[in-house]
């Protein structure tokens, strides 16, 4: 494979588009809704665009790099003999009886459009109709990354959901924290080496073996303290469930 | 202030007398309550060790960083003219009516005794009774860390509480993302690029600006396809709860 049409003008789309130039791949035509916006990602790539899906060009391989709400309506609109996207939770079947060789290339992280990022780090989960388009994407994929995993639909849906875990979920609990601060003028950054260090841990150990805490300790003193500290019935709430988890795992 | 007495052994004991050592204050002596390990710290800080608190010996300042709840048992058995304690919820006015200058040393981090960690990003949080030892407790905690903060013990209490949903429940909600993981034979650090982009993004930004996911989208198909997704209890629980405070949040 080494011509690609890349479908979306997003911020996955944009940073796959530079890394797969960058790696020798021919990016034959960016296509978005907005044909503004078709233009800018053009431009930077230098190559052409159209926002009129009936006119994409030919090429080994079409990228639907859209948001998944719009995969669907792109597909019905598109000939092609191999095409995939890049969603971590659409299944694979989307594209069933439709095209020859269909797949998905699923890069773990988050992307922003005009932050260039280091793909070299980035797992990225291949799945495929067939055996030898699964090898395709598997080497396109290793041009980019490291870490290539071949990862079916279902596996792939329970890597998003924990990913909502661990940065969606976690993300939340830092804007409680940040708010609990913020009240006492108090700034947040005073938590950022705490924070650092507690991912660092994370990365050399399996995250139940690492818990501390008030909870982990079935301290009640504390808890109950920090249970008069707050008025709002949310940051209660979220506090009571979690730490009856954590006491309840160590009963 | 230049000689110093350790109470304590621990995690933090340790780790702030070799910082201390490491910066010219004389560590004169270490007390724990058990004999071993007060004498495994005093030989790595070639110092008198002893555990037996009626033997403590004179010193500028005793630093007492023990547990929370051990405090108040030490404090009755100590005379000296100059004590802090360490602990991020532990009240200044433990020391109220007992002595004469007293105080607070609190560095956010956890620590570990066997590994050393670089005391100068760590923010240390100060208190003391009078403005002529809070200005004592300034100039050694600046000895040790570029970030020294005068708070309060209600402050002090609130940052304990915000650690606890940044580090305690976040690593809480790791365990959950380690398990659905584990169920599925994927191996955790599939994550760990996206987490540490995560915290990248949060050390630049107020954590509710960077909220994203599919509650944040209230994208309730990806939702509704999670919640299918999660047989345990604990994990619906969660997820609804926090999905629906960051719906909530967006309304």
């Amino acid at each position: 494979m080494h011509s690609i049409v890349i479908v979306g003008s997003g911020n996955l789309a944009t940073q796959l588009a530079i890394q797969l130039k960058k790696n020798k791949f021919l990016i034959k035509q960016v296509y978005s809704r907005n044909l503004n916006n078709a233009k800018a990602l053009a431009s930077l790539l230098n190559t052409q665009f159209t926002d009129n899906l009936s006119k994409l060009f030919d090429a080994d391989l079409i990228i639907i790099a859209t948001k998944d709400s719009a995969i669907e309506e792109v597909l019905t609109k598109i000939n092609s003999t191999s095409i995939v996207h890049t969603s971590g939770t659409t299944s694979l079947d989307i594209f069933k009886n439709r095209f020859k060789n269909y797949g998905v290339i699923y890069p773990v992280q988050t992307f922003k459009k005009n932050i260039e990022i280091d793909f070299s780090k980035i797992p990225i989960c291949v799945e495929a109709s067939n055996k030898s388009f699964l090898s395709d994407l598997i080497s396109l994929s290793k041009k980019l990354s490291e870490k290539v995993i071949e990862i079916d639909s279902h596996q792939r849906k329970k890597i998003h959901l924990a990913a909502v875990f661990s940065c969606n979920f976690t993300n939340y609990l830092f804007t409680i924290a940040y708010e609990i601060l913020e009240n006492e003028n108090i700034d947040f950054s005073i938590l950022h080496p705490l924070i650092q260090k507690s991912i660092n841990n994370l990365k050399t150990n399996q995250p139940n073996r690492i818990q501390t805490g008030p909870a982990q300790r079935k301290d009640l003193n504390i808890i109950n303290e920090h249970i008069n500290l707050m008025k709002s019935k949310e940051y209660l709430e979220i506090y009571k469930l979690i730490t009856n988890y954590i006491i309840k795992r160590n009963e």
